[in-house]
């Protein structure tokens, strides 16, 4: 792991690092010492690690819950360099979709295929974070929606350190399988008019989840439409599931 | 409005009253002056107006939330005198449903039958509890599940006082017509394995809702398996809408 910068604003720190070739962020309380729970969060396709979605939520884990929060760049986004193959499936699925071809199962293939990539990267990175004196081998949260999500489920299946995840805006069609594996508590989004995902594939990924607490928020408004008082209720699940 | 009794326990007040003949009971924060928002609160099939899934919510709602919580005896319910036109329906629903027709069609014609009555009562009840000293022409809420929400859907969208409800274990087959016509924001609560309501008729109820702020939060488990950190959710929306 290697540090890059350190800066801080508002009480709370963001420090750049990379892990190998992933860049990545860690937000903290600034000055704060010893171990606290960890959340680790999956950027939306086509955002990156320190885009305003994830940065804005990350200072509110931080300065509300305690927490210590970390997110890198999925391949092929943020600072990482263009990936060729991801590249020419995406190319290729937006022609297929221009020629009639239904979006949702080509995407869901799609954040399948790179999820074979990020899902051993993101555990190397909690391997790395919880190192750290004023993070620890505490409790770990996940939270991502959209490509987050389709990234987040197979995460959350294969990472037993992560006690509680918060989920949404994907769909059953590539995720059912793992979402199955998942036993921790899970809050999952969905967005009643979202054009991206059919209902009826999100409400097949909820009911897919093996958590014996699962909840299910449903609020209208298309995909990016998601209501801010979902994240007042992700910081109380985290609170009730990690501290 | 005429006063039977008031007894006090942890700091809140339960007031018992009649309106013409309806038995009902106020609770609110000992010794509180002045106007405060209010919630009436619907009770469940073959329970009252003090029952504890009834009466131990209402105690958090004036401790944690500082609201005046109302509630009465639905017909046929708690002190109310047994009603011979509704049992007998009752009787000949039980009947029909053993003989093999299908349950939520015929409680849900039953509870919209029964909402004649209990709409103008519930409108008469905030008439006299809004004249009190302690409560006062304030914002007003609706709280209820079940029976509780087959009648709180007419109540609510016959009543412009109201202005967030939470509703739930109910469907939409009686109830569609009334919930286009709610324009409050709304918290609706589904038992996502509810062997009374089947799923279907919980999500149309849920998109038939008028209201631009409606929330859907389904849970895993049977019909009176809500879990508690629902109570939690259900404070925090009152308090976001009615404060």
């Amino acid at each position: 792991m290697r540090f890059i910068s350190e800066t801080s604003d508002s009480d709370v720190s963001e420090i750049l690092f990379t892990l190998d070739d992933v860049p990545g962020v860690l937000w903290r309380s600034e000055g704060s010492v010893g171990p606290r729970p960890l959340i680790l969060m999956g950027h939306g396709g086509g955002q990156h690690k320190t885009a305003p979605g994830i940065a804005g939520r990350a200072r509110r884990f931080v300065t509300e819950g305690g927490f210590a929060v970390v997110a890198v760049d999925v391949p092929g986004h943020g600072e990482r360099p263009k990936h060729e193959e991801y590249n020419r499936i995406a190319t290729e699925n937006r022609a297929r979709v221009d020629a009639g071809e239904e979006m949702a199962p080509l995407m869901a293939r799609f954040q399948a295929f790179v999820a074979h990539q990020t899902v051993p990267e993101w555990r190397a990175v909690l391997d790395a974070v919880q190192e750290l004196e004023h993070v620890g081998a505490g409790p770990v949260g996940y939270w991502g929606i959209s490509l987050g999500c389709g990234l987040g489920v197979p995460f959350v299946a294969a990472e037993p350190r992560v006690r509680a995840a918060v989920l949404g805006l994907g769909g059953a069609l590539a995720a059912a399988e793992a979402a199955a594996r998942i036993t921790c508590p899970v809050e999952f989004l969905m967005q009643w008019d979202d054009e991206r995902v059919p209902r009826p594939h999100s409400l097949a990924l909820f009911e897919a989840f093996g958590s014996a607490e699962k909840t299910l928020h449903a609020n209208p408004g298309k995909h990016a439409e998601l209501p801010e008082f979902e994240l007042d209720s992700a910081l109380r699940f985290f609170g009730r599931h990690l501290v």
